[in-house]
């Protein structure tokens, strides 16, 4: 156990975070992502508007029927309003019926706001928060005071600001967190101004809450915490309206790897990575390859210098150990590639070329070369690289022939559906099979034509799970009649893989990399 | 003109942010690139490796050939070789080859490297970097010295790092470049060691280069700018290996709006967003809906109680104004919508909906509401949400009725290239049209007989130009029977506008998205 100082994470996902851009959670997914959250170790989770959202109270109805081992649900909500007394404000009765033992509020601390915004004066303002604040203290509720639009209320009034924290403090709030609502704060100012409150506040709990408006979010929690605040609320990936919330999963690892402080610990920071991998699939969210710490490019070596020096000493240009975050190093196979690279990504998926002649590995250089030039991109499709490779080394010997197939899709008026149809016709060990496959899509009834085609031969071929599909326009300008490349992600239960196809014609790309997931699956069963 | 701090922008896109994954920037696009940096008002443009990559030399000899007006072209290399004189050091005379008047070399400044990749000792390595500066300032380069590894140097040995750059400054150098390499540097310690620099070598101009593996390459920046550096190094959009360089279209605004300083003036940079699109356009890349500042949804708003203050004042959750950066503001439809968001989008696209009762408002909202239930979403699909409003509102007559479409895609053994055909069968004012089209694919073909069908009734659809088509798995666990969400952008030369198709089958989505595409464009005509 550390002995360093802790800082609480609270978690805003849910509330914050869900009102980004195209996140969306399922019923079912906000109460896994709660179970994810306690079993990593975060310590506060917003659960939502337990006041006035209908979708989110039916969250806190389901996650009272969980038993969370270490973290504390808090419904979330706002102080009340200006003409009603707390007892009969209907936003606070429903906060307090969403029976959590923590509430978090949000008040105004800003002039600008209190005015345009509310239309009320700041003493009523003030009163408010602290009737709020003292209304849900005394029906046995733990309070954390949300001081809205915090440092642009400083800025323009610090005395003004500090009156607003001071009635949440002195009405019992178990914490007050300082918000920068608008994200337009500098890391500097929000330390400043920390401190200022710290050193206002002796002895309560200081949170921050930031927002990426000025890609700054992360840096001033950091900041914020050097100041001296213990608790930082942040969404995981940075999920969040406009350009996002702080990001809990860049935070975590400069608080406990860099700066000293205790959060969840190493062990649970090992999975900091599957933390942000399984929640962008709760909230439908591709996940960003390019995320600090957890992205799949995060310890990714191209440039041929690069992985020469990792090869000497992975320290040389790697900032933390990637499996101290549940990540892994990847070597690119890319334009820059040289035969140093491509020599650690064969080894990597189990193809030793050391021994191979210079004039081998310059063949598949080329070979690597000339399709990306085409197009195609082997950074996500390790499946494709490796049969690529095979193919240039002679090593390549198809499971079966493509004779043909045919995709047919039909609509016989505007509010029929479509109907999709394909027969495949291949040759197996000497024997054609021609079949057909229908689907809710073209590339569906290829893929089903296939399976059925190859299924007598390869039952293997039944526990590939396509669990993905992208589309990418190559030159969008085409629209179109552009080059399209298609990624397939195949997993089959102990594996994953994913295959390229680059095509202007979108089936074609599908079944190239159809093609390759079917053979790169049939390979590795038999190389086992 | 303004009087306060100048800040010299050091755009480092063509070198090192060309090593991100996926980053590509054709010999054309490259100098096209470089043109909009100087009109833009950057002060160096950092052309590429001048002594090692022969396509970098290409863009040497094409810029010779441009006239800047602003910008200094600087060719990029390393110090001399250990064990060769920087008179024979190929690289070098490659470097001097490229004929800028300014060149960029980096050198080691952490002993670590010195020992473990260079393989060489402390002094050898200043004696490098020294031979090296004093070589080109002799041959008549003005040369920025770039202190790789520099934080981690100084962390490690403080007199060494500093040692490097004492012998990059005795022998000419017109500046030094701190780098944080392998970008885990912090804010604060960031700030600490270039002030310690600053003050180790006053009057001598320091640059900042930082790399965002933690997420706070822009911040760090920022800081040594505090902390007394006048040159800030970075690229556009933050392109970079693994996680990126630091982001110049975040660093120019904070530097310029908030902290004082000037860069490029307030008229250049309401263009910020402009270069922000262009850059990616050049390096085929998807533009980042969530970069800060410039992305699409940096000032959009969506939860009604955001977008009823806004209207009451922007500057309640606005940190900048949006039109000094470019960008705009935009009121998102979606889940969260409330009466308020649907009817100020309406009057964005032109229609004044303020008149209508309430109930026909609420069943406008359920109409979108049902829709993004079954997948829609009309976030950047505008076309799709006006052409749903009139439906609602029983004003929408369509121009033509469908009848049946057919789309066969074929290929005939393994390596035939695919063929597409489609045809279409419409009626306008009671004439019944069969058309038949082919296409690089089948939503080409598709697309192809849907116009010549239509041609002859509306010769004005002629104009079209579909300008990107993307596609959106909305449940990837599902693969290829997975719902699919299509994305067209079209263009007529005047107007821009995006539509939405959603469907388990992408060519019945792609459909819906190209028929919206061509209703939008008829309606707009007719409302002009």
């Amino acid at each position: 156990m550390s002995t360093s100082a802790k800082v609480f994470l609270y978690d805003t996902t849910l509330r914050d975070g869900a009102q980004g851009e195209g996140i969306s959670f399922s019923d079912a997914g906000k109460v896994r992502f709660a179970r994810l959250l306690d079993e990593f170790g975060i310590d506060y989770i917003e659960g939502g508007f337990a006041g006035s959202n209908p979708r989110d109270r039916k969250f806190f109805e389901d996650i009272a029927r969980e038993r969370l081992g270490h973290a504390r649900v808090t419904a979330f909500g706002s102080t009340r309003r200006v003409d009603v007394d707390a007892k009969d404000d209907p936003q606070l009765a429903g906060l307090l019926a969403a029976g959590t033992e923590w509430v978090t509020v949000y008040g105004k601390a800003w002039l600008l706001h209190v005015k345009d915004v509310l239309r009320t004066t700041g003493p009523k303002n003030i009163q408010m928060i602290a009737d709020t604040v003292g209304y849900l203290s005394a029906a046995g509720r733990q309070v954390f005071f949300d001081a809205e639009h915090f440092f642009d209320g400083y800025k323009n009034d610090p005395a003004y600001a500090l009156q607003a924290l001071g009635a949440a403090v002195r009405e019992g709030a178990a914490g007050v967190v300082l918000c920068d609502t608008n994200g337009g704060s500098l890391p500097h100012e929000v330390a400043e101004i920390t401190h200022a409150v710290c050193a206002a506040f002796p002895g309560v709990e200081v949170g921050i809450h930031t927002h990426n408006d000025s890609g700054l979010a992360v840096a001033a929690a950091l900041e914020a915490v050097r100041a001296g605040a213990r608790q930082v609320q942040g969404a995981v990936n940075g999920y969040g309206e406009r350009i996002g919330n702080a990001n809990l999963v860049s935070i975590l690892p400069a608080l406990e790897l860099k700066m000293g402080f205790h959060c969840v610990g190493a062990e649970k920071l090992r999975k900091l990575r599957e933390l942000s991998v399984v929640t962008d699939d709760l909230a439908n969210q591709r996940s960003d390859p390019r995320q600090p710490y957890v992205g799949r490019a995060a310890f990714s070596h191209k440039a041929g210098m690069h992985v020469n020096a990792i090869q000497k000493n992975p320290k040389t240009f790697e900032h933390v150990v990637p499996e101290a975050v549940g990540n892994q190093r990847h070597v690119l196979v890319s334009e820059l590639s040289g035969a140093a690279n491509v020599l650690l990504k064969a080894a990597e998926l189990g193809m030793d070329l050391t021994a191979l002649d210079k004039k081998r590995v310059s063949e598949v250089l080329d070979a690597v070369k000339r399709r990306e030039n085409k197009g195609y991109s082997y950074e996500s499709a390790d499946g494709s690289f490796k049969i690529l490779l095979q193919k240039v080394l002679n090593e390549h010997t198809p499971f079966f022939e493509l004779e043909g197939f045919r995709v047919i899709v039909e609509k016989r008026g505007s509010d029929e559906p479509c109907i999709s149809e394909a027969t495949v016709k291949v040759k197996v060990r000497g024997e054609t099979e021609l079949t057909a496959g229908e689907g809710s899509g073209p590339v569906d009834a290829l893929n089903a034509a296939l399976r059925q085609a190859l299924t007598r031969f390869y039952p293997e071929i039944e526990q590939i799970a396509l669990t993905d599909y992208r589309v990418r326009i190559l030159d969008p300008q085409e629209a179109t009649r552009a080059v399209t490349r298609v990624l397939i992600e195949s997993g089959d239960g102990v594996r994953q893989w994913g295959t390229v196809g680059v095509s202007e014609n979108i089936i074609e790309a599908s079944w190239q990399a159809l093609l390759d997931s079917v053979e790169y699956k049939l390979y590795e069963d038999r190389a086992r």
